[in-house]
């Protein structure tokens, strides 16, 4: 029986990942398939470089052309990431009929509708679990286990590093700076930790998941991103002192027709399924009317759990290739986008200010806020060393993004407020 | 073009639902698979009763025959329940080359090999998504999204009445047979909770777990079962003490290739993910030599959520019936069920027991721990109200079942031992 051969993009570590598994479950496969695999040909940048998992140099290559012009070649698997040359790369693969498996988040969150197009043109499948959440079968979840549900919310943590960050900083109560350092040291983060801390790797996953989600062409600038680099010890312990604990939440919230999606570090109700979640695992939490409320939790990382998620998606193509019935399965976004602007974007938040420790402060506090409708739900009041300060947090119930940010611009104009220390969204624990 | 006919078998919570979610979701359906679907016949008991949803009375029919004769309809939805009748009128859909789709897991525990392979010879579809875990997709994440990993094992909350009960007394510290009266008042447990708080609902569900994620045939006989009855405040507090929450758990562990499955109320290490499932919730954690930790969280039951799997299941099989691909996602088992004996099994244990507060009673225990080469990880020890009697609390390292259950019975032999009042299977937290 005629072997299904793969052209593999990359050879760093999950494109050695892929290699074992094949390797290493040609058994499972050929009873899951009925035919072998094989790899046939793998771009790398240097034959000659010593690796890690053994790979017969003759089938190594440094030219892409020889892969994608390989009329043998089935299926493209890409692990190598990039933008633009990539996307060439693989819209060429597609028209010649080749089926692709990507694990490249930035790819997909940027050209993920192109690509799909393209895909769909020619009877080809596009598959792309691994790029959000590696080692969670989330995008399976959504688009087979919750079809006949109306999902209204996507709650996420996807992205390990920051997850890793926020969890050291609240268990061991130390500074931003020196748990990225250990992170960084660790290998939790890379030397560059841009992508990772200011959000925007969290950014692409949550348009990817909510393109799929709510079947609306969700683009990356349409998620509002804010990153972790200001979150300070004190906003972890006060949060905790109220009953929430700090996770980097990719929030993606459907009402009606329209849609809101963002990237924020959040105050998580302790009892909240995702607020269990630590270290580098991830998780998405997702609401549909009908389920309510499921959770999805695994290694958003890592190359095993990657390979993992790009070898099921291989089986994918390769049951469909067996079946004849390839690229039927990507669903074009069926609703047109609508966002939420901000005065319909609703939550709870979370504010810690420092104030002159004077007579009438507080009242002329609550009076901003009820000028807007907006209540407390919580509230604590420090004095501190400082002898004429105090710090005050509250937590608000529920205020639109409007009303809230007309309400930090009263305040910064209020002589007895010396200083906005921080504010976050608020989530789970009731209205 | 012709619309995909179904008959409903039931028409209870479960039944409405899908009715429902049939009707609501007509163009999403539309889109997804191409062709209107309709339910075409409902079996139930008495056509005149009151109902909930509004189901046009003239598809109701008392004769199951009716429905499994009728030529027109393609797949069969089943949730009426049941065991041995319920299985012949399956038996005979699938022979007449109708695909079914159940929620029945006494079904699918007892039968489903037997299910399973009528459904393969007839190139018909039999799906059971909604008999483990209702709202959650966890099948299907065993099939398809960890396909090419090695699943070594699942730890399963997958019964929500005992989770609700032992989350109740682990929070206001009340008794099981209060909690249990409270549950039955508000429906989260039946008035005879015997399948429940025994164990045999959880069972079922690994039994039909374990035969997938091990693709071995793994009989409801295999499973061992000790339900929560016997369940005392005392243990979970000071199992809190120790860090750990008790929870029944379903454990299927393979190791080379011998497996052990069971289901016991388990003292689980707090940081572990299965730890923060709470009330009526349901999760499965799936460990993959590849992909490491996962967890799938979601209602265990309901009739929303388990119409959801029921009607994800149908869209599978309208999806497979447009490309003529039915039966063949069925996988028979691949291995020959070898099961572990009680001196391979090995785990953590805890141990209350009571002894006289006299000299060289602690020595007494020791030793006979030693005998077996089992040490202990920790251990609390108090004084009783009873001036002459003592509480020692211990958690031991690794040891074998065989061996624990021989400590157990040398223990009873003890003079210095008035009872030993609890035992526990112990999990997470390391070695």
């Amino acid at each position: 029986m005629k072997a299904i051969s793969i052209g593999l993009l990359g050879l760093g570590t999950v494109g050695s990942g892929v290699v074992k598994i094949i390797e290493n479950h040609q058994d499972k496969l050929m009873h899951q398939i009925g035919c072998p695999v094989q790899v046939k040909k793998v771009l790398v940048q240097n034959i000659h470089k010593e690796r890690e998992v053994a790979v017969n140099q003759s089938l190594l290559t440094t030219s892409a052309e020889e892969i994608i012009d390989d009329p043998d070649i089935d299926i493209i698997i890409e692990v190598m990431g990039g933008l633009e040359g990539t996307k060439e790369l693989l819209l060429k693969a597609l028209k010649q009929k080749k089926h692709v498996v990507t694990a490249n988040k930035d790819l997909m969150a940027v050209h993920g509708s192109e690509l799909l197009t393209t895909a769909s043109l020619n009877s080809c499948d596009l598959f792309y679990e691994a790029s959000v959440a590696g080692g969670i079968p989330i995008l399976r979840s959504l688009v087979d286990g919750l079809a006949s549900d109306r999902i209204t919310k996507m709650m996420g943590i996807v992205n390990g590093t920051t997850n890793y960050i926020l969890t050291k900083m609240s268990k061991q109560g130390s500074a931003y700076d020196d748990v990225l350092a250990e992170a960084q040291r660790l290998g939790y983060a890379e030397s560059d930790p841009t992508a990772d801390v200011d959000g925007l790797d969290a950014a692409r996953k949550m348009a990817i998941l909510s393109t799929l989600g709510f079947s609306m062409k969700i683009d990356l600038d349409d998620v509002k991103v804010k990153g972790i680099r200001s979150v300070s010890e004190d906003d972890l312990q006060y949060g905790k002192q109220l009953g929430y604990t700090m996770k980097l939440i990719g929030i993606a919230q459907r009402e009606g027709e329209k849609v809101e999606v963002s990237v924020q570090p959040t105050l998580l109700a302790d009892a909240h399924p995702l607020a269990a979640v630590n270290d580098e695992y991830n998780a998405v939490y997702v609401y549909g009317e009908a389920v309510g409320e499921t959770m999805f939790y695994g290694p958003g990382a890592g190359s095993l759990p990657t390979a993992t998620a790009i070898v099921s998606d291989l089986v994918g193509v390769m049951k469909n290739m067996r079946l004849g019935v390839n690229g039927k399965s990507a669903i074009s976004p069926q609703y047109e986008k609508k966002l939420k602007q901000p005065e319909e974007i609703y939550s709870k938040y979370f504010l810690r200010i420092h104030v002159k420790d004077e007579v009438g402060v507080f009242a002329n506090i609550t009076s901003v806020f009820a000028e807007h409708g907006v209540s407390f739900e919580k509230i604590l009041q420090l004095p501190l060393k400082e002898a004429e300060e105090a710090e005050i947090v509250l937590v608000t119930h529920r205020s639109s993004l409007e009303d809230f940010e007309q309400i930090l611009n009263k305040l910064r104009d209020l002589s007895a407020i010396n200083e906005i220390k921080s504010s976050y969204r608020v989530e789970g624990g009731g209205r």
